[in-house]
């Protein structure tokens, strides 16, 4: 029961309750390699143990905690278990999670400058900051045309790509007489459903979206993307935009920017670059090869949460000229109105973005800045590229394996050499086992599984003993009957 | 500089900076009344004090936490100070802040079921139990065909509405082959401005989004809606959305819900009804007729992130028909095939919004309901109304004030009878004092003061000060000249 008549948490019911989440959230990164990785419940399970009505009383904060461990965690995949391998990972670390409580217990809400000026110039701050770190190209820094902003994730940061994109392209008539039908746009099959969903969201239509052949490596083709071009301004239709991957999710192809770049600058298209997971890898001076060519690019965008140890949700987007995409987005009315804003001498990421209000998420980055350093990121970083070619080696090495694409950096994709059906069981094998957690995709049309080395806490003996489960499991289910 | 030689925070030194943390959040809700509520630097001023380069070497967490009252504090405008009578509210409370650090802690990515089942079923659950919290229509329970998600913000909601609207009225092609410029949506001019910017973002065009006239409560009128629809179908253009708001952001006017909702059925348009900050009055049965009318509505939103004690971001997103929602946003890449989400037997609450990955925000608003109970709850929200409403008393009984509008709830629009060039003296005046924070409208063209009672910690004596600081600036700004 909360002590406080006015039920609020006095500071001091809040200090003891705090520590004791803290205790929680140090003693889960203790024994998180002890709870299945994939959650083992069934559709249902755990809504059934939850009381049907909302309690009329409120209720002791022990009790609430205790129900965490009872209710909930039998519910949980272990994203920072260091057996997760599955998708892309979302890492986080110690200062990010402290970055985002303080975060919430400021609540400060930062639509825009003067609603809390700190909120916006952080942001700005540590968005340069990235641009240093990463190498990107200076266009992106904030003090020229150009500059970056915290969306919640990289779906967001394409579809607003696309939205100043379409603007640009509409001389800024889409917004205010809507769409007609006509403008198109390109991708490759490999690249990500946000863009797809994008365009439908959009008002572009999916069915506008062109997809680029791919080479062997699932990598764009520049030449096709030329020839449809042309082949749809031909059918007199509008091409308007270019979303091209550095790390697709499925294989971590890498489109070729510097073709696709001199060919969006020709043509007058938009060039986005999405480099969700694989981006943080330019910390390290060694991979920054991915980047070639992103001086062409009028959008990028990153997500730390994914790969450098900043809670979701944090994706870094940046455009050469924001003057476009806020053009795009703004809408000003009375109750928004400031001297601040007047002076257009502040940023209001609200015009920068979907929503109107915004966490203070620049906290966080910081801290895991500042915690690490770009040393210890780049050392982290390293570590991951290094345990994921070892593995790559052992598939390589293997006669049951094969690799299923290039693996470039921290992702593997490969396969059993049995067949998809073979291929399809040992990945529910390993999952249902609770050891580890991978997930498939298909490449040309195969199976193939994923192995994604980028969870904070991964470390060799945790895929050594990934690459042990993978054989022993293969072995097994090569003596099943086929299904 | 981090102890551990793999520069990431060990569990103990999680704890120790962890406790710090905690210790820095309940002093600053002791010392919140003790900064200017609205921060005064200028433009640049937070930048200017931050080093113009990352860290190479990590730093040690003490002195990140030195740097944050150092550097940070002085940017911070105090959304959660008591006499922060602002905008909208974005209140917060202790359960929320502790549900807050547990979902970072865990760090579990919701976007499927799979990937983290007590994430959705927690989410489904809690959405379902404030359907009875606040009486709302059973249509959007989730056991039949309607159900809830959380978003982000009213604005994320208010696109997504307008989305599946849109596709209703097209059947599913403009998700398909694009807009075509035909499709008209309504709203009234107090309507908040992201309905306008969802227009533009969707595609239909801002242009094609109709102001229906209001009446002298600043609510809409239903005939005149009736009336631009049969124009608009007269000009051969195509009706699809109309968003109604239970608190408008200007003056908490109240749309009548039951007329313009038997149009809409009439008609077949969606109906978006936007309760951002008012819904949360439901959890008292004395206001629950402010969603009178709400059974007729497609979708609703309210936003505990506002007025119930939970910290940005928490939008409960409603729907009454999910299946249009999802066949709306739906994309299913290989790489996020499942076998729970091709049984049909779960929710995968990605294909509910824009971004694909997801926190697990049902765990604070878990808290939040918990700690303080229906019971609690509701005491702070009639205390909020109570303040509010003695607050217009006041102003009623002021020879030199006047109310802009009703006041319904808890939000009082208000101005000095000497006009609009003193009322915007009179309010930055009283922002710069710091010692409190109003905004401000324009209603029929006059300028107006909002003062908004919602946060958790204002008490009658916060809104008693506020009242005197109004009538002691004003007897200044009276005597100034006019500028």
């Amino acid at each position: 029961m909360p002590e406080s008549p006015s039920f609020h948490m006095t500071p001091d019911e809040f200090r003891r309750y705090g520590y004791a989440v803290v205790d929680w959230v140090a003693d889960y990164y203790q024994r998180v390699e002890t709870f299945p990785v994939l959650s083992p419940v069934q559709p249902g399970e755990i809504r059934a143990a939850l009381p049907p009505d909302p309690p009329q009383q409120g209720e002791p904060f022990d009790a609430i905690l205790a129900d965490v461990d009872r209710l909930i965690m039998p519910g949980i995949t272990h994203w920072q278990s260091p057996n997760f391998f599955a998708y892309f990972p979302a890492n986080t670390s110690g200062p990010s999670i402290l970055g985002e409580l303080l975060s919430a217990g400021l609540g400060v809400q930062g639509m825009l400058w003067a609603t809390s000026p700190a909120c916006t110039e952080l942001e700005t701050h540590v968005l340069d900051w990235l641009v240093d770190m990463l190498a990107l190209p200076a266009r992106f820094r904030s003090d020229g045309p150009g500059g970056g902003v915290i969306q919640d994730s990289a779906s967001s940061a394409s579809l607003c790509a696309l939205l100043a994109a379409r603007e640009r392209a509409t001389g800024y008539q889409s917004n205010e007489r809507g769409c007609d039908g006509r403008l198109v746009a390109y991708t490759s099959p490999q690249a990500h459903s946000s863009i797809a969903k994008a365009m439908g969201v959009a008002g572009l239509g999916r069915g506008n979206l062109r997809l680029v052949e791919t080479d062997e490596t699932q990598a764009m083709r520049p030449d096709d993307l030329a020839r449809q071009i042309a082949a749809d301004r031909q059918a007199g239709l509008v091409p308007c935009f270019v979303s091209a991957t550095v790390g697709t999710t499925s294989s971590n192809a890498l489109d070729p920017l510097p073709e696709i770049g001199r060919i969006c600058r020709q043509e007058g298209l938009w060039l986005h670059v999405d480099g969700a997971m694989s981006g943080t890898a330019a910390l390290c001076p060694e991979f920054r090869y991915i980047h070639d060519g992103l001086e062409l690019a009028d959008s990028y965008c990153f997500n730390p949460h994914k790969w450098m140890f900043t809670n979701f949700d944090c994706d870094c987007f940046y455009v050469a000229d924001k003057a476009a995409l806020i053009r795009t987005l703004s809408i000003l009315p009375e109750y928004l109105r400031n001297q601040a804003t007047e002076s257009g001498a502040v940023i209001d990421y609200r015009d920068w973005h979907i929503p109107l209000g915004r966490r203070f998420r620049a906290l966080k980055l910081w801290f895991v800045i500042r915690h690490y350093g770009v040393e210890g990121l780049q050392h982290h970083v390293r570590r991951h590229v290094e345990l994921a070619q070892r593995f790559a080696d052992w598939v390589r090495a293997s006669d049951r394996f094969e690799l299923a694409a290039p693996a470039p950096l921290n992702l593997v994709c490969f396969r059993h050499v049995g067949g998809d059906d073979l291929n399809r069981r040992l990945l529910d094998r390993l999952n249902q086992s609770g050891h580890l957690y991978l997930t498939h995709t298909t490449l040309d049309g195969r199976y193939a599984l994923r192995l994604c080395v980028g969870q904070a806490q991964t470390e060799e003996r945790h895929v050594a003993q990934a690459w042990a489960h993978i054989q022993e499991t293969a072995a097994l289910v090569e003596q099943e009957p086929d299904q």
